[in-house]
């Protein structure tokens, strides 16, 4: 097994029979010490987040199969820190796929003149590039489409997966009363067919959620959900 | 004869007749003294600049009015400086419509991770909102519609009308050899029926613009024009 690639949070070695391991770490993204699921940089290091991200994700993962929903993911080894996933090529350098169901963070800074913060969206999914050095720009289906990165095609096959996923995690917190207000996904190309698929992981530095009016951070999240 | 509205390059009159009166000012967008099109504040002073602005406007307005393009524009008094229009109400607080030939300014700073500095694209057509305070924000058809600042089907009308009045002032500037590269509308919507329609001016202040390789001045772009 080789090492092919060292993340913020999670590093990726390939494996004999051409799949891959994602390693979770204890890192977390943010600044200054503050987590913040948006940012480029790690923040903090937090003991334990890497196995509860994992556990986490291992659950929606599985809840996500039980609905046919293509996923790279094969197996979770929690003990070890680990996921056994299928080979994934991704759309250009990497796209995040946000969903929002409430209107926080960069869609306020972006949208603050037609919006009120904290106002509810109706599963509004948008792309940005990731792109550390020009700040994870926007990016509009038509630009995707022109500079190569995804067909017209794709993307309507990216939004409704996205809809459909993001809705099954938003139900799976309700069960626990906890409300998503935006969550981020990965997608790439899997298999033969290079059908769109889910990768990356779902846990709590994927999302926003609240409980009783009160934001929980990741780790919190982690506990609740699993609890 | 009533002043409704103090803009950065023009102001806003309302006449008796139920139109409007725009005074095209001599001052023009930029920093420091540095002509942009894209910034948000006056950055110089130039005489005759208004008057030549809206002659080059009128030029390409009764151009488009040839085509039976719709546009705000009745008639144009050079001498005192000022355009006739219909009232027009904006989609939200106004929307700036780019059309870009060729990979130069915002664009290559948000997508520059895929495209080549000057690369050619063809008519690719994007919306930000006019937002000083926000920087304009790139915004989606799906976020204009969420937002109710646009429906869908008008965003597909805002498409086509841009991609057709841009090929027109494209074929305009080629006529002096002068290549456009980018070019940003607004539009409106206009009459009874609220049908969409150009707005505001098409000078040299809103287009990018090149001849034999070298970037043209707005004031040179518009004396090349009108010679």
């Amino acid at each position: 097994m080789k090492l092919v690639y060292k993340g913020k949070t999670k590093d990726v070695f390939e494996l004999e029979d051409g799949n891959y391991l994602l390693k979770f770490k204890d890192d977390v993204t943010g600044e200054n010490g503050v987590f913040d699921p948006g940012a480029n940089t790690v923040g903090l290091t937090i003991e334990g987040v890497g196995k509860a991200g994992l556990r986490l994700t291992k659950l929606f993962f599985e809840r996500l199969k039980e609905e046919e929903i293509p996923i790279h993911y094969i197996k979770a080894n929690i003990e070890e820190g680990t996921m056994k996933v299928k080979p994934a090529t991704l759309f250009g350098n990497g796209l995040e796929v946000i969903c929002r169901y409430r209107a926080v963070g960069s869609f306020m800074r972006r949208y603050g003149m037609y919006a009120k913060e904290g106002q509810e969206l109706d599963a509004f999914v948008e792309v940005t590039l990731k792109d550390d050095a020009r700040q994870d720009p926007p990016i509009t289906e038509d630009a995707l489409s022109m500079l190569g990165i995804l067909s017209l095609h794709e993307y309507e096959v990216l939004k409704s997966l996205t809809k459909k996923i993001c809705g099954i995690v938003k139900d799976e917190l309700l069960k626990k009363d906890i409300e998503l207000y935006d969550i981020k996904l990965e997608f790439g190309r899997v298999g033969h067919d290079k059908h769109i698929a889910l990768i990356d992981e779902i846990s709590g530095g994927n999302m926003r959620a609240y409980k009783n009016g009160e934001y929980i951070e990741p780790l919190q999240l982690e506990k609740l959900m699993l609890e």
